[in-house]
C-alpha cells in the first residue's frame, strides 16, 4: 500500500469507529420504549432532557435506521429494524393534524405520547415523513406497517380530508403509495398553490426560491426513484426542475451562492438576499453532483463542484480559527442572525460528503486536500470522546457551547448519514486501489 | 458634595450624554424621508442595510420620540415631533393588516413603502401599536393625527372587521380612543379567546402563561392610565390581574424566576419549563416596583427586588467574564437557544433601571452596587465610542459579535428608555442630596 491508500484506511477506520458509536448512542438512549418513537432532546452523556418529540427528527432516525439496515451488513439487525418501525408507526399514528393548514399536516412537534404541539408553515416536516415512509417501504414490504397502522390502538384516525385518506387498505406496497401521495401533496404546495400551508398570502412577501426547498424535494426525488423505473419516469421532470431551481442560487456572475432568490433567479434585497450557508451550499453541491453523475451530466458535475463546493468551502472557511461560518454576508456585513459566527456539526458534515464525493469522481488531489483539511477540523472538535456521538454546537474559536448530543433540530440523522456516506465512499476508493 | 453624591453625578453626566448620542444617531440615519416611518436596520456607521421596517420597532420608537418630547426640556423639539408623527401616520396607515387572523391584525414587518412582509401569531405588533398611538395622543391632541389619517393619499382603508372601523371620526382625542380600541382587543385575545390570533388550536399545545405578556400588558395599562382617572378605573382589575400573573412566575420555592409557567401558575415539563431570561425577570421587577410604589403595596415592593431582582442577577450574572445571560436553565442545564451565553444590550438597560429605581425607593447601599457593578460592564462594552449609540450582540467572553446599532429587534428603545429613566431617577436622587 501506498501513502495515499494508508491516510484513507486511516479515514476509514475512524469514520467507521464513529459511525458504530454514534448508532450505538442512540439506540441506547432515544427509543420510547413505553410510547414509541424517539426521545431527540438527548443531554452530553444520554440522559433525557426534554421528552417532546421533533417531527423531522422522528423522520430522519426512522430514514437513517432503515438505511443503514437495508444497506450495511453489520447493521442488518432486528434491534434497528424493530426501532425504525416503531418509529415509523409512531408517525403514521400522529404525526398528522388534520385540523392544520386548509386540507392537514404534519406537525413539527408532537407530545411525548403523540400529541401534536406545533404546526410549522413549511413543507419539511412531511419530506421527512416521506423519507422515512418510503425508506421503511423498501424493508418492510409494507404488510407489516399496514397492520401496525389499521390495527394499532388508539391513534389517529384517518381524516377524508387529510393523506391518511389515499392509503389503500390492502395495497401491496403501502408505505410506498402512502410516501408518493404525500410527495405529491408537497409538490403541489410548491409549485402550484402554497395556500395550503396556512400562510396568510401578504402583498409584500413576495414568493422565494428557498434553496432548501428544491434541495429537498431533489433529495425525495432520489429517494423516491431509487431502483424503481416507473417511478423515476414520474418524477423526471420534477428533478430536472428541482436542479434548475437550486443553479439558480448561482449569483454574482457566478462567485457567490446566495441562500435564497427570487422565483426568476434574481437576487433579493437586503439581508435576505445576501444571506449565504456554506453548509447547505455544500450539501447542495454533492446532491447535484449524485444527480449529475446519474445523467451522465458533466457540465452540472463540473457546476456542483466549482461553485456548489469551491465557493462556500473558501468563503466559509474561518481563516483565525478554523471550521466553516453558519452564516455570512456575501458583501461581508454582519449577518442578523444571532449565531451567525457559530461552528455546528452539519456543514461540516456536509463538506465531508461534498469533498469526497468529488474526489471519488475526478480523484483531483486538491479535492482530498479539502476532505483532509475539514476531516482535521471536524475529528479534532465534535466527537465526545468521553460519551461518543458528536457535540453539535461550538463557538467561533471551537469550544463547545451547547453539550446536548440531541435537541430541537439534532438528531440522528447528520453525523450517521455522514460517517455512513463516507464509509462507503472510502470502501470504494480503496477496493479499487487493491484492484490497481 | 459627598464621595456618593459624586459618583452619582458622575454616572449622570455620562448617562445624559449617551442619551444625546443615541438620539443623535436615529434622528440622523433612521429617519425614511421618502416613504415615512423609520429604517430599522441600521449598520454600525448609520448605514441603512435593509429597508425592511419592522412594526415593534417603529411602534417603540413613536413611542419613544413622544416620551422624550413629552416630557424631557431639550428634546422638545419640532423636528422630534415631527419624526414622531411621520412614524405614527405610516404605522396607520400601513401596520393593520386585514385579512391576517380571524379579525385584522398588525403586521410584523413591512416593506420600505408599507407593504405586509409577515404577520405574526402574538400579540407584540398590537402592544407596541397602542404604545405608539397612546403616547402620540398625548403629544398631538390628535385632531392632527386624524387629518394626517384621513387625508392621507394611498394608505391602507379602515376595514368594517378591523380596529380601524371603530376609529372614531370626529371625536375629541381620536388616537387615545383609538389606542383604546385595539388594547382591548388584545386583552380578548389573551384573556377571552386567542383564536383570532391565527394559530391552530391543537391538543398538545396548552396554553403557558409567559412573563413576556402580562409584563407587556401591564405596561399598556400604565401608559393608557397616566393621568387619566376613568381609563384608570377601566383597566384597575386589568393590572391587578397582571401582577398575579407576573407573580405565578416564582418558582421552586421563591428560589427561581421562570420565563414560562402554566396557567395555574406550575412549572410545565422540559426546556420550556426550566427556561430563565434574566434580563427579562429583571425588567418585570421594575414593573411591579412602579406598580407597587403606584399602589402603596409595600409587600409587592419587597417582592419586586428580591425575587425579580436579586434572583436573575445572582443567577444571571456571569462570574468568569461578567455582564448577564440571556437564557439559563434552572436546573444548570444547557438551553437549547444557540445564542444562550451571549450578551445582549437590554437585559443590560433592564438592570440598570431596576437597580436604581429600587436603590432610589429605600437607599439601600448594595442596590447602588448592583447597579454599578451592571453600569461598569455596560458602559465599558457597548457603547460605540466611534460612531455613537451601542453594540447589541457580545459574545460569552465581552467582544462585539455583531456590529449593527439597528436591527430585526434592535432599535430607538431600550438604549434610550434605559437612558432616560436612568437620568431621571439620577435627577431626583441628586436633588434630594442637594436638599438635605
Amino acid at each position: 500500500r501506498n501513502m495515499a491508500t494508508e491516510k484513507l484506511a486511516g479515514f476509514r477506520e475512524r469514520i467507521r469507529s464513529e459511525l458504530d458509536r454514534a448508532v450505538d448512542f442512540w439506540l441506547k438512549h432515544s427509543h420510547d420504549k413505553v410510547y414509541g418513537g424517539f426521545f431527540t432532546c438527548i443531554g452530553r452523556d444520554g440522559k433525557v432532557y426534554d421528552e417532546l418529540k421533533y417531527v423531522w427528527l422522528q423522520g430522519r432516525q426512522v430514514w437513517m435506521y432503515c438505511r443503514l439496515y437495508r444497506t450495511v451488513e453489520r447493521f442488518h439487525k432486528d434491534e434497528i429494524l424493530e426501532a425504525a418501525k416503531s418509529g415509523g408507526e409512531f408517525l403514521r399514528r400522529f404525526a398528522w393534524v388534520p385540523s392544520a393548514g386548509s386540507m392537514g399536516k404534519c406537525a413539527f412537534s408532537l407530545t411525548r405520547d403523540g400529541q401534536a404541539v406545533k404546526v410549522q408553515r413549511t413543507i419539511f416536516s412531511e419530506c421527512f415523513y416521506v423519507m422515512a415512509m418510503d425508506e421503511l417501504a423498501r424493508v418492510t414490504g409494507d404488510r407489516e406497517m399496514q397492520k401496525l397502522f389499521f390495527l394499532g390502538g388508539g391513534g389517529a384516525r384517518p381524516m377524508p380530508n387529510s393523506p391518511h385518506f389515499f392509503y389503500p387498505r390492502f395495497g401491496p406496497c403501502v408505505s410506498q403509495v402512502h410516501a408518493e401521495t404525500v410527495m405529491d401533496q408537497l409538490v403541489h404546495w410548491v409549485r402550484v398553490d402554497p395556500s395550503g400551508l396556512g400562510r396568510p398570502q401578504l402583498p409584500g412577501d413576495l414568493p422565494v426560491n428557498s434553496l432548501a426547498v428544491p434541495m429537498m424535494l431533489l433529495c425525495l426525488v432520489e429517494q423516491l426513484a431509487e431502483g424503481r423505473v416507473d417511478v423515476a419516469d414520474k418524477y423526471r421532470e420534477l428533478g430536472s426542475w428541482c436542479v434548475q431551481q437550486i443553479l439558480q442560487h448561482v449569483q454574482r456572475d457566478g462567485t457567490a451562492i446566495l441562500e435564497s432568490v427570487s422565483n426568476d433567479g434574481k437576487e433579493l434585497p437586503g439581508c435576505q438576499g445576501r444571506l449565504q450557508n456554506p453548509g447547505h451550499a455544500l450539501e447542495a453541491g454533492w446532491f447535484l453532483l449524485q444527480y449529475a453523475v446519474q445523467h451522465g451530466d458533466k457540465e452540472l458535475q463540473r457546476i456542483a463542484v466549482d461553485k456548489f463546493m469551491e465557493i462556500p468551502f473558501r468563503t466559509g472557511w474561518d481563516q483565525d480559527h478554523g471550521g466553516i461560518f453558519y452564516f455570512l454576508d456575501v458583501d461581508g456585513l454582519c449577518p442578523t442572525q444571532l449565531e451567525w459566527s457559530m461552528k455546528l456539526w452539519w456543514p461540516h458534515c456536509e463538506a465531508l460528503v461534498a469533498f469526497l464525493m468529488a474526489y471519488s469522481l475526478s480523484r483531483e488531489p486538491t479535492l482530498l486536500d479539502r476532505f483532509t483539511q475539514v476531516y482535521d477540523y471536524t475529528f479534532s472538535h465534535f466527537p465526545d470522546k468521553e460519551h461518543g456521538e458528536w457535540f453539535g454546537y461550538l463557538t467561533r474559536q471551537g469550544s463547545v457551547e451547547l453539550d446536548f448530543k440531541g435537541g430541537p433540530f439534532k438528531g440522528f440523522f447528520h453525523v450517521p448519514r455522514c460517517l455512513y456516506m463516507c464509509e462507503r465512499l472510502l470502501d470504494s476508493l480503496l477496493a479499487a486501489a487493491c484492484d490497481s
